[in-house]
């Protein structure tokens, strides 16, 4: 059906634009001799992370055993889970899932999270990959230093159970040239210590173009790529004609001049502003911004001698922040060649643990 | 079993403190004379709906016709949605959900919407209720004068399958006094005409103790007032020890003195600042800030000479806005006595639509 007939607010995903995105960052790591491990967060739609596979993708990135669970009932079997696992429940599920996949890795910081991980896979056949965090810059989680690095390292090679994966990173932006000091640096003290390194893995959509700058890196995880979205428009990573995903919104009134509200707000949206103003770009009108959101209503405001925006007209937003828009739905529509295929279920939406 | 053993994130509900909650409004409001139509929004909880209706609610409020579909579905039959409802498919569902409970109202705040309205209902046996939304300072939706109010209030009244069933406002804080005017003047112009205002309905957890002060009004419509949070702490409409709303969170990294990551990022939080500083509020930890979140991470910083936060310490948060919170995960816990009771699906949650 034509798009305009689907129900507002609706998520569309253009999937030959998605596929394209996919395409395009595939083959620029091929050139660099870079494997890339897309991070699913950004649609938690299995048939998505499926087609990135077939693309080249060596395997999957979650940030939640929940997503990945979802992942791996789906087919999805080689998945590394960014993210530090602590807690019995958790690590039994962790343990179940390594069951169930080809390759399970995860990522960690801490003595605390390793211990908690080997005494879990102690007796394991088949060890649980660790890879260490390290904070080249982006300041969240990660071990300070390449001498803390390859220590983690050691004590990880040395737990039963565990095997080292190598080194894992979210960089800041822009921040090849930190990433390439920390890893070159950390992967010295392992060689002299014979400890291999197997895999270097960086991440992120913002410097996706510039993955080839960290010659250390093995592999990118990029997100938000499938999609793009405003903020990426922003940072020059992408052209508003990349992005995939579109809000379709409908004004449903026009209270007063210059001002006009749509069915979409902070619940379909979100709040993330990502540094820029507004909350969201409305394709086609430069001169509306969306300068406000309640819960259920978006407020767009533009100038006394612009068009006037009309009850029941539908405009299609690209969001600030693709990855928590995808998150706030249970379904978005694939549109193929501008028109509405198919409802899919976002299944991954909502896993928070 | 002790909220300790529940995986982290997750919400816990109060529910002992979320029924004192809304047993203090509705003594307040039967103090005054004044109905409650309590907004649903906050909790999307059928079984939250009826401990409200029980309290002696005249009937709910909701947003969205998916929100109205779930609550009618489970026995909620007094329904007013404040939302301008446009489009056949939407129009369909709003006729047959009126045909399921035993009272339906919307709001409207143009002739676009209430001709729309009136052509799907033109042949019910019973008819719609409609009430026109008015802009008392809020800025949103809503006639600009009480004049305006009042034509379309004509309009309604003329219009076959259409009954005019009031007045409805979401006013700016700290408006009773622009909305008693607004409201006064257009009834003035109502009761001069013949036209008969059965409801005054005024919205907002934000003026809840004020609602007496608007004279006009029959009802009020708060929709946090069952679990509160750190924004209604913030406006002084609560104390802390009123909030029924936690996030409970688990420090995954220590990475550097002075900062600590939790499980839970925007995709619990949301990004939802309300003009406030941080995150949100670490329960028993003032010192703590949540300066950050990332998706599934977020940053709290503190001052050197704090106790260290610790990996694997749990930590409860007082979120910034709970009704985004519950819309973003597919349960909660409700909490009685300090022990989880049980696991309670939001079933409204994500029915954008």
């Amino acid at each position: 059906m034509s798009y305009l007939e689907v129900e507002t607010p609706a998520v569309l995903i253009d999937v030959e634009l998605a596929e394209a995105n996919v395409r395009k960052f595939q083959d620029y790591c091929n050139q660099h001799a870079l494997n890339v491990r897309p991070h699913i967060k950004t649609h938690k739609i299995p048939e998505l992370a499926k087609l990135q596979m077939k693309a080249g993708a060596v395997g999957i990135n979650c940030q939640k055993i929940g997503e990945a669970e979802i992942m791996a009932e789906q087919g999805l079997d080689d998945i590394l889970i960014t993210f530090n696992i602590l807690g019995d429940a958790k690590l039994r599920r962790l343990r179940a899932l390594s069951d169930k996949v080809s390759s399970l890795a995860v990522t960690a910081d801490s003595s605390t999270v390793v211990r908690g991980l080997s005494s879990m896979f102690a007796d394991a056949v088949k060890p649980l990959g660790v890879l260490v965090e390290c904070d080249t810059g982006g300041h969240r989680c990660g071990r300070q230093s390449p001498q803390d690095a390859f220590d983690l390292a050691q004590e990880i090679s040395a737990l039963p159970g565990l095997r080292f994966g190598g080194l894992m990173t979210y960089p800041a932006p822009g921040g090849a040239a930190a990433v390439q000091s920390f890893m070159s640096e950390t992967i010295g003290l392992l060689e002299n210590s014979g400890l291999a390194c197997p895999t270097v893995s960086v991440g992120g959509t913002p410097d996706m173009w510039r993955a080839h700058l960290v010659p250390a890196a093995t592999e990118h995880r990029p997100g938000t790529y499938i999609y793009f979205d405003r903020s990426m428009v922003a940072r020059g990573t992408c052209s508003e004609a990349d992005c995939a995903i579109n809000v379709l919104v409908t004004i449903v009134s026009t209270p007063a001049p210059g001002r006009a509200i749509i069915d979409a707000g902070s619940k379909v949206l979100s709040s993330d502003l990502l540094g820029l103003d507004g909350h969201g770009y409305v394709i086609g009108r430069p001169d509306v911004s969306i300068a406000k959101l309640s819960e259920e209503h978006g407020h767009l405001e533009y100038p006394a001698d612009s068009e006037p925006l009309v009850v029941g007209e539908r405009l299609r937003i690209i969001p600030n922040h693709a990855c928590v828009v995808s998150n706030l739905v249970d379904a978005v529509h694939f549109v193929k060649a501008g028109r509405v295929d198919r409802a899919v279920a976002v299944s991954a939406r909502g896993k928070v643990t």
